[in-house]
């Protein structure tokens, strides 16, 4: 069954008249279509009963045309600059009682959505996607694998890179060139947080100078050309670690091993969370892991399943997702270890090779 | 008055309990905070009445207290990966009858946000926020003509990187390069449009391998470190150019003149739109004229107000807009020159200056 019959019977499945998919990750699942998110609409419909139809602005229309959604055998339905669009797919649809907006839909088109189909209830296509889209396919574990062996080849490159006396943002840049000779269509964030900014886990980049014996927290990440995306942290030394860094360091490292051994069909999201957390509490650094062990990883780099404490759902074959416990010492340093892992048959299999020893430079 | 007090009062005086600001340019307008979008939620809340506060995931607050948001003097509340930050916002905010919402804030959000505020009715905030957002201040006004010189440079630069033989792929990758290079700090898109791509206005690069006698359409923005953004077109050819291509090349040229020529306070957006698109229907090219002649530009590259028939909003000074009307011929080649424009006091300012005849290299 193709992925847009599968997304129908879902759609149906779920008691919803139809899904409404404007361009972002759900857009990108279901056709291949990486459209541009623009004030104009352009919106995939998939009716649980009738046939799908993409409308597009008529100056998006070349594109659309050329793009993978062209060998769907979908109508395409171009509108005017001078048209309004919602009324468009309003009158097409007809009266439904429900409808899944893309997760990502920007409030100026789901509200206008809203205007235009007043009795019509919104609830979020991730909804009937996510159980799709969790499940990743042979061809996506393939993307995922190739997303992370490109980041790995630039960790590869960071010794030559980290240097006393650079700023972060100046390694910053290296690595974002890097990212994207790695063969990244683009690079999606770039953490480089040096002693006292290794604490703050979304720190990204400053003009500060690193400074020798300082710890450096290196989290980067891009989307290859399949769309998929690439996400994983390292630890650097510049020179000598401090005694107090090591003291935590091989905590974490057990923290994460036990996380990813964990990783096993049938046990819960928050029990992988868990297994990560206990090692880190025992050893009395509790109070500084201050952020759910993962998040799924796909289309989006956060994309479920999240590995929080709460999330019940038990891990299914195919789940992607990065597990990545951190310890942050306020105003000191802090670390992170972080792979990519992907739920097999009976284990967790990491897609991400390099090194999880701190490595000085 | 500061721009949070402005906000607060507009707010009240559209009869709105309170505005809803997750990260995006809304926020980053009222606060300065260029926050992540992610599915964590951030969200800058400003009642009408009562005091202003910032919801973070505690996880960014290190990130939010070193940003501007921090010189407001306004609360951030930290939420715990466990918590339910909807819920602690409608449970601050109290029963209000009217929210906005950001423009851009994701459906996983508005959703949320409606669940968790079951009586609320929700309505963008661009309701509230296009008014002033539209009305460039005089910094704001600099920091355009900034990213209008530094877009400017890179044009400057495009004889030497175009060449008959090369793909605009490859000619692309050097003009990202180049915008990089030029100050911006990302880039937003790179239109390189060859031969009969020409035609497809939002076409972005592809292999295609640049002809000898081919028009080329080159339309690059990136956003600057201030948050403003640069977007301008220029039309190049490779060698000597076709007659059916310089037959309406000129036609444009005069177009996009009289529709700068026609700015002034007062006259609607629509009457700038139609200004350029009499001037290429009387030459018989109005079928081939297939967008709207101009868009806002600010801390988005695509804002209000629209260049477009059916907008009667009047010119007001301050407004910033891009002028690009265009004449795509399917199949053979297309042609666009775009500028950015401020209307002053009694005429229209344009931003960009590199030439607008054809640069043939």
């Amino acid at each position: 069954m193709s992925r847009l019959a599968a997304v129908r019977e879902a759609t149906a499945n779920a008691g919803l008249g139809a899904l409404l998919l404007t361009p972002g990750p759900d857009l990108r699942y279901v056709t291949g279509y990486d459209a541009l998110q623009l004030e104009r609409l352009t919106c995939l419909v998939v009716p649980a009963a009738g046939e799908p139809f993409l409308v597009v602005p008529r100056l998006e229309l070349p594109a659309a045309e050329q793009s993978p959604a062209a060998r769907l055998g979908i109508e395409f339905v171009a509108w005017e600059e001078t048209e309004d669009p919602y009324a468009l797919v309003a009158r097409r649809l007809g009266q439904v009682e429900r409808v899944g907006v893309a997760d990502r839909m920007w409030a100026l088109q789901s509200l206008r959505f809203r205007a235009a189909m007043p009795g019509t209830e919104q609830v979020l296509a991730g909804s009937v996607l996510r159980e799709l889209r969790m499940h990743k396919s042979p061809a996506e574990k393939a993307a995922l694998a190739e997303a992370a062996a490109a980041i790995d080849s630039v960790h590869e490159l960071i010794p030559q890179l980290l240097k006393p006396g650079r700023t972060e943002r100046e390694v910053g840049r290296d690595i974002a060139d890097a990212i994207i000779a790695s063969g990244h269509a683009r690079v999606d964030f770039v953490i480089v947080g040096s002693g006292p900014n290794g604490a703050s886990p979304h720190h990204e980049l400053s003009d500060r100078v690193i400074q020798p014996g300082e710890p450096v927290v290196i989290d980067i990440g891009g989307t290859m050309p399949s769309g998929y995306c690439s996400d994983s942290t390292r630890m650097y030394c510049v020179g000598e670690p401090p005694a107090d860094f090591l003291a935590y360091y091989g905590v974490l490292k057990r923290a994460q091993e036990a996380a990813v051994a964990h990783v096993r069909p049938g046990v819960t999201c928050e029990s992988v969370d868990a297994a990560a957390r206990e090692v880190i509490a025992e050893a009395g650094y509790g109070e500084y892991f201050i952020h759910r062990t993962g998040h799924g990883i796909g289309l989006e780099t956060h994309e479920e399943p999240y590995i929080v404490s709460g999330n019940t759902e038990p891990m299914q074959p195919g789940f992607a997702f990065s597990v990545e416990p951190g310890i942050y010492l306020p105003g000191r340093h802090g670390a992170r270890i972080e792979d990519i892992v992907i739920c097999g048959e009976t284990a967790g299999e990491r897609l991400n090779h390099t090194t999880r020893e701190l490595v000085v430079v």
